[in-house]
């Protein structure tokens, strides 16, 4: 195992009806004056806005608000949202959705601050220091509301970046399951799919003798196996959606990825496709993971056999583990098909004359020097045969 | 899933050598003069005092020191203690030891900052405030390196009472598994038994449809199954010590025991026999827990069948369950045997004589009322049953 700190001290405040404290929880953090930002129609519609202004009122926070963010969040809103907190002087950002806008908030928090251009974050340099984020989560499945991470698109380049630091933490989450329970299904499917990345590109690591963060790995994915059909099957399933949800925050805080090199290839190569085709990041990812899987198997078989027998229930075959390792990789892909996920290229609205396009981005765009890695080193050869094996 | 707040701020720094970054992290967390609190000659021996002690120095961090502190702390050390920290203006206390000299720590932490006698926390009065709790961890055990617990022994009476408040949550936690390496055999065992019996007193639980906390307690209960072993076998492996090491901080967290109702029955039946017999806490875990779990088995057959089946590989029999549950239970007596453990009250040195008297104490003791509850309520009648089994 290799050394770490480890560092989470995010808040998480869980269960029914929680959004109606978030002014109680924006007050204990030190915001005064917020910025409660979010994306389009359906936190409004819901209810959900009107609640958490409320909550606000009657804690006698006053707030600002910007919403408009999309899928795959732009760069353009983050320069607007760092504008208008400095003008009203906002100290708190409130994000009120999922991973796009919580990540938005993030990158507004981190701006807000900082005297550059907040992309530079995006190109390596270290946040040293941000507004206060607080969420109020409506979908499982990025894990921002519990990480470190922010991704933006540029619009310039249409470059897909992340971003990483202590400093831009959630300092509360509030995470209500039943507020998920009016997603459609393919958000939710998504949202499933984006977890167990989440767990898989951990999973994938070239340290030994970490069976720790393996178990606790194996746990969340079982427990995706078990719940994401239960929730596909009956999305008003409170209690399979509160199983979701923790998973989703569990999966995403690093404390079961910690102390071992981790993989996000797909992740790298899946945010080329949602940047060009602005397809549902999970989505994109449904399609991505079998063949990277398949991809990098030799380089470890007996660590997709784990998986394998482990999570999927497949039979150790102990003369030939690789027999072992590509059913785990079926049954995953099975796995995804059968909550409604697309299988290729076609299904997820991409096409194949891009490749040339995509592999350039990924491999030599916004800096990169040719190579990808993670599990293993990818140059711009192997990420054209991957994105040919997703047609 | 019931709702709940999760807020675990504690920094952990895991890994090699990482005590002789004390002193940064004192610093980082607003220490400036420290406590340094401890138990008897190992840490001095084994040069780790000194090296804490050089590191803080490099800080420029003042320090004065209060060794003493015996397993199953006692009332007095605290007390003294408190006064010293006041009479040198003491603003932060390092405990550098296992978990009953960060529970010293704790205790004293609290204390310094309230007026009244400190041993009201260990009656049930919240713990609103406190001063900073860091930690060099040199036994994976207890857990409080990452919990808000804290358990003390009053000398008057005998009675081994727990506090619990995020005040006391320590500020960060060093973690190196290569100070374990020198423990003793039976010390390192009482270690695992202990972190064993943290997951059990989260897994028997009265809430249903929690699966996410299910896998996460029998993730870390399959790590410690097969990482126990591998390090009684070879002291020095320190691989194992790292797994068995962040195990033992992640039972204890809570993160893997929210939203669920928790046992602890088997703590608190054990927490009189190591009061009256001074023995290790975990040596008492593994002669009480069997015989609680035994009497405890036709509450929930299903429940000890599932651990059974998916930490112990006991092949579930489907027409009795019990079966299964029970040899779930064989299972585990068995395991903790084979690292070493006392299985009756024979060989942990306590008294058939004495049953009467501990199950006054238990049930009766300091403003008790003759229960006590957990996964199921037991009075005394129930309490001498338990105790006769484990004869």
């Amino acid at each position: 195992m290799n050394n770490f700190e480890f560092f989470s001290p995010t808040c998480f405040v869980f269960g029914k009806d929680t959004e109606t404290k978030t002014g109680e929880y924006v007050k204990r953090f030190g915001g005064t004056k917020v910025l409660i930002h979010y994306g389009g129609g359906s936190v409004i519609r819901s209810g959900l806005l009107d609640r958490v202004k409320r909550s606000l009122d009657e804690a006698s926070v006053h707030y600002t608000e910007l919403g408009g963010v999309k899928p795959n969040p732009r760069s353009g809103l983050v320069y607007e949202g760092i504008e208008l907190c400095k003008k009203e002087n906002v100290d708190f950002i409130l994000a009120v959705g999922g991973g796009s806008t919580i990540d938005s908030s993030k990158a507004i928090a981190a701006g807000v601050l900082y005297e550059g251009d907040f992309w530079d974050f995006y190109r390596g340099k270290r946040i040293e220091k941000a507004l206060g984020v607080g969420t109020v989560l409506t979908i499982a499945a990025a894990g921002s509301e519990g990480s470190p991470d922010s991704v933006i698109t540029k619009e310039e380049g249409m470059f897909k970046r992340g971003a990483s630091g202590d400093a831009i933490r959630p300092k509360f989450s509030i995470l209500n399951p039943a507020l998920t329970q009016s997603l459609p299904p393919f958000q939710t499917a998504a949202g499933i799919t984006d977890i167990m990345a989440h767990l898989y590109e951990r999973y994938l690591t070239n340290t030994r003798d970490v069976e720790v963060t393996d178990r606790l790995i194996e746990a969340l994915l079982l427990t995706m196996r078990h719940e994401g059909p239960r929730v596909i099957a009956d999305p008003d399933n409170y209690e399979a959606r509160a199983n979701i949800m923790w998973a989703g925050t569990m999966a995403h805080t690093n404390s079961c990825g910690v102390g071992r090199s981790q993989d996000w290839l797909s992740h790298t190569i899946e945010h080329e496709l949602s940047a060009m085709y602005d397809c549902a990041h999970g989505a994109g990812l449904a399609v991505t993971m079998p063949a990277v899987f398949t991809y990098e198997l030799s380089h470890n078989v007996m660590r997709f056999a784990q998986v394998a027998n482990r999570v999927w229930g497949c039979q150790m075959d102990f003369e030939n583990p690789e027999v072992t390792a590509k059913a785990g990789i079926e049954a995953f892909r099975n796995f995804l098909i059968s909550i409604g996920m697309p299988k290729n290229f076609k299904e997820l609205g991409a096409k194949e004359e891009d490749i040339p396009k995509l592999v350039k981005v990924l491999c030599r765009g916004d800096g990169r020097d040719g190579t990808i890695s993670g599990f293993v080193t990818l140059n711009e050869d192997d990420c054209d045969k991957i994105y040919r094996m997703m047609i």
